[in-house]
């Protein structure tokens, strides 16, 4: 009996039921395409209770590998990658170093045991890496010789979305399938309300501002705590919330430098003012050492401190939703290859299991939760 | 402008659109009543760009209490409340250890200044306790008498659905507005996929398991491993999916019985055999202890031992998620009490402010998302 | 040049410099054997700045195995061994499973990169096992024999009395050299201040306790909190001061059974009583669940609950000083057997490195540094 | 009976017993003054058990204040001071803001349960500041003036050498008893191995490096991490070793900047190259941002990147170490008190509490243990 017959889990997204992306204005063929009829999950349950897929392809031997920045869960990833595809009768083969191991051949068999005990573990097995040379036509070339040398049909790609267009290109040029998992600590990709990696940053941040809070109560301080997230503020202000933050400054928000001069208007009158001012990296006022400098100059009766978070926020062992949110994805990459998908980024959508052609699931920043910031304002009496 | 005119985020929980609950047979004419019409988010923006709320309802002062089981975001609850209340001019009374502080008049005036630096505290500031005396009409009456003499004239809860209950039966028979805020370790109640301190519960259960993990594979052993959860099995299947546990038994799956004897099978052959067994105290098996010592007796060969994590699942620093949620919901409680609302409780859907009435918002399980046991099961090559 | 010229690092334990062990009576005669002259460190500086070893044996490969109970740090242990070995051009084998492995065995050559990334592990990569077998003396001819195929001249052996006993046994019946390294979360070995792991448990205690007390103060309960130790009350006691435990009870005191009495008087006149009582395992008392159950009779009126930590408290990361406690100690094993030592411990007194013959390192309950209890019983005010 | 008839606890600082202080030279005069003669614990038991001191002055009220840099364990320290001053008999004032508020009367009553709930939370409730005002001759006749006012006849300090100095000063020109508690994250004052908030910021940085190495090797990046400690590597070298990294530059050694280039050297040939090269902030490099700078240049093949892990080393909840001897140490400052003791610090001698004179406990660095740095080029094999 198919899985799906009990419970709709892999759905195609339509522009009715997929909330969480504000732009509605193209929704309507934005999933269209690959992704235009309903996906089954071929996951089933046969007559003795073991799990089995149906096999729709003759897929024999697939690769997975990781690229882009590293994410916590990239591990449990292709922990559940391996284990699927070894599940439905597929030889595993781990890419190293992304594309840049692809043309190179840089290639490791994966058994299950190989993959056994990196659930928790930060960073990714198979190392990530930037290729300048898989730009190239030339590079592409070579990627595909060693594919085929090595006798892989299709490749699952654990990344951002700069990692996903590499995919498409190469997609296009050669029969490979590729299926992508989106992995990114910055969450701001379409059609997935989840990357892996976002929370346990998050988190990360999170129990950063919590020490610095005490350093800056105890001396009533006021530091500008950067955090990273591109052009992003989404970090910035579901960390901002989560700690209690005074001020809250995000590229997506002009309105919220003025927080920032009536908080300092308040300050001033009180010798014992402390606060922690979030300033996402890729916010307009220049980041957080340079909005320091200038409210330093404006107010030398504040002390006031800069923190950049910087790289304490992208490793570390993933919390319990990257590493589920990333184990159903991994499944489900395995899946969609054997459904005989391809260029294709799975996803999460309201809990749901989804597909996303990779020529959508590029890098547009979700659009900030504004009732967020409305919070924000309300609390801060 | 309102902000409902951008943004859909108090919605109407109708059939349709509300997915993660799947009995879908009474979904009907279960959320109707008085969420049957849309309702609004009533924080605005003015022209000045400061968030007011918009006052429907001649409220001046408003009680919070903690009822039932701790759970991690409680204190963020009670913060978010107390700030939205008094950012609307509501004067706000915390009422100490639930239902009995209120029949005792144990209160106490809550400022601003009184909530701060709780936001990443565990527990609840204003402790909680089970009250027998409010079961009783007499119980009630009095407490009446003391929400009366302090001029109470609405009361947050934040607790699970037996708090709610609570709240229903008093506000049918006296004119004090209850509104609800979903606040247990358990995520048990319809209507909500979140309730405040479960992910915190779920990371802690995470966090131990990786270290029992350490001890099983350095020996060799075999550890039943028992989590919260009263009936029902999420915490348990979640965590396991999470720490890569063996075998996960749950009270929602009978077929789970047959994998720990597969496991033993293969076990026996294998000397250096480890596993975790993640076992949900509602199990029918009833319980680590009782299923570890039939296992023992079956197999003396295997090294079998027993953890009950008990209440380290409890306690704890609020996770981020738990933070923004209980905020979130604080800040919607107080908006629907000035939006004349009552005996509903405040929940997320699907990212989505939703109501939910008293009466529906009972315990009723969350159906266990199947899906991850047919993971879990793949998984397991 | 010789460090030691530097620094005495490598000291003889002598009866009068050797505090924390308080039973002075048989210090005299405790320390002497081959222990009685001075020794030194063997690690130089040579004149390219390089350090180097004088290797005054012709030893050529070592073991090293994991033995008892697990404890964190191990890895690091395993880690230093291994590298400290090789870079004395020794060659190193890893014995798995203690003393089972060696009689089976079950041996892995060691290369430094073998041991790279695991210093932050928990648990031991080597595994660890009870062997009955070896308590025969087949079982030593067995392992004598595996030793001299795989051509092991000495064996570095990390785990606790129980081990070194082992240990001993063998090396007076063969010519095996054995050097232990003490590893045990009990921290109940004369001649050493520290043992491998007892930091990180105490952590872990404290962190469970923390998360516990979230939920005493809650609620208005009491907690009865067993934690590890055997028969001594060390960890529960430091623990217990840490975590600002309302009373502490431990085999080494008979008197604080009476600040139990005087708490619960206390208790009964006050509804919202809360606290934390400490339980070694070793209590005459005979452990949480007995004397909560004798509180509850005796006291219907309070919420008496219990919290077994369990296995919690061995697993996990090791925290900094078991970590650079482990690497000092792993040294200090290989240049032991390169100074030619066999059959002594290493260790920690007073920050500086002893050797501790093995028939004296045996488990003795380091005495309760009493006023602790004293101050303990002090603040309680 | 006095405890001190069982166990030496407060000792003479003499130079033969002294060790971790290495610069001898000057210890036969440094530690002479009012601690030439043998202190007693007046912590004593009477009769019926309960823990009194022997009071030698007829002192009323003390003062605690909390001045420097916050570290955690501060509030364990306030915890132990007042709840130690009470058992006594004696009333307690919370000095605010340091010699600030010493000097502005900001004067808060300190009882015991004022003091609860506190022992696990990092920074300092009384508020720390610096202040230009106490260094001059008027704003201390302020402060003892206000002191007077308050009645209040003896202060204790905890902090740094700073905060010690001006004590010192004052304790010259008016009839005020000063007794310290050495607290500050760097470790570095001579005459205690221990101050309060080294160890739980020690396992910060390792904590956080441990996160940044999943991104440096996965990446095959080279990460300079600075970290505090003022002109000392003590925190660097520990937590290096503790983080196995690649190389560690601080200010007590030359000779590493040739590990660095041998590092490099190897990395060139090794194209995956990753490592951790931690940078004490005082070392004469110049911090890691000038010599990733200079890295970069002469290694343009190298991925190289800086973190400076700033402010959240100096936060957080306390380590069970810095919990317990701030306890140790703040019962002992009252007692000192009591026993007529001033100008004196506080400290912990090779497990001992010992007295320190004001005026040798001044910020001399603790010798780096070279030992560690031998180890650490022995293990980089």
């Amino acid at each position: 009996m198919l899985l799906t017959a009990k419970k709709r889990y892999i759905g195609t997204l339509s522009g009715a039921g997929f909330c969480g992306v504000t732009d509605g204005a193209g929704m309507g063929d934005f999933f269209d395409g690959t992704n235009n009829e309903k996906k089954q999950m071929s996951v089933t349950t046969n007559e003795t209770g073991e799990a089995v897929s149906l096999k729709r392809k003759k897929l024999k031997k697939i690769g997975v590998l990781t690229s882009g920045g590293d994410a916590p869960g990239m591990n449990a990833a292709i922990r559940a990658v391996t284990r699927a595809a070894i599940a439905n009768k597929l030889k595993v083969t781990g890419i190293r170093r992304g594309y840049q191991g692809m043309i190179e051949g840089d290639f490791i068999p994966l058994k299950s045991s190989d993959v056994g005990g990196i659930l928790q573990l930060g960073g990714t097995m198979l190392k990530t890496a930037r290729s300048l040379e898989f730009r190239t036509a030339e590079g592409r070339q070579k990627a595909y010789q060693q594919l085929k040398k090595a006798e892989i049909d299709a490749v699952v790609v654990i990344g951002g979305d700069g990692s996903f267009t590499g995919a498409l290109v190469m997609s296009q040029e050669y029969d490979i399938s590729f299926v992508g998992i989106p992995a990114t600590i910055d969450n701001d990709m379409y059609g997935t309300d989840y990357t892996i990696g976002y929370e346990t940053a998050l988190n990360s941040v999170v129990e950063a501002v919590d020490k610095i809070k005490d350093t800056a109560r105890s001396h009533g301080r006021i530091f500008f705590v950067e955090v990273m997230g591109h052009e992003a503020g989404l970090l910035a202000l579901t960390s901002g919330i989560a700690c209690g933050a005074e001020v809250i400054l995000i590229p997506e928000s002009k309105e919220q430098i003025e927080e920032l001069k009536k908080f300092l208007k308040k300050g001033y009158k009180n010798r014992e003012t402390s606060g922690i001012i979030m300033v996402a990296e890729g916010d307009e006022t220049g980041g957080a050492v340079k909005i320091a400098e200038e409210v330093r100059k404006k107010h030398p009766e504040l002390d006031v401190r800069v923190s950049i978070l910087g790289h304490i926020q992208r490793g570390g062992s993933p919390v319990a939703n990257d590493r589920v949110n990333a184990t159903k994805m991994g499944v489900a990459a395995v899946d969609a290859l054997l459904d005989d998908q391809k260029s294709i980024m799975v996803g999460l959508n309201n809990h749901a299991l989804v597909h996303v052609p990779f020529n959508k699931a590029v890098k547009l920043n979700h659009s900030i939760d504004t009732h967020l910031l409305d919070i924000h304002r309300l609390l801060n009496v």
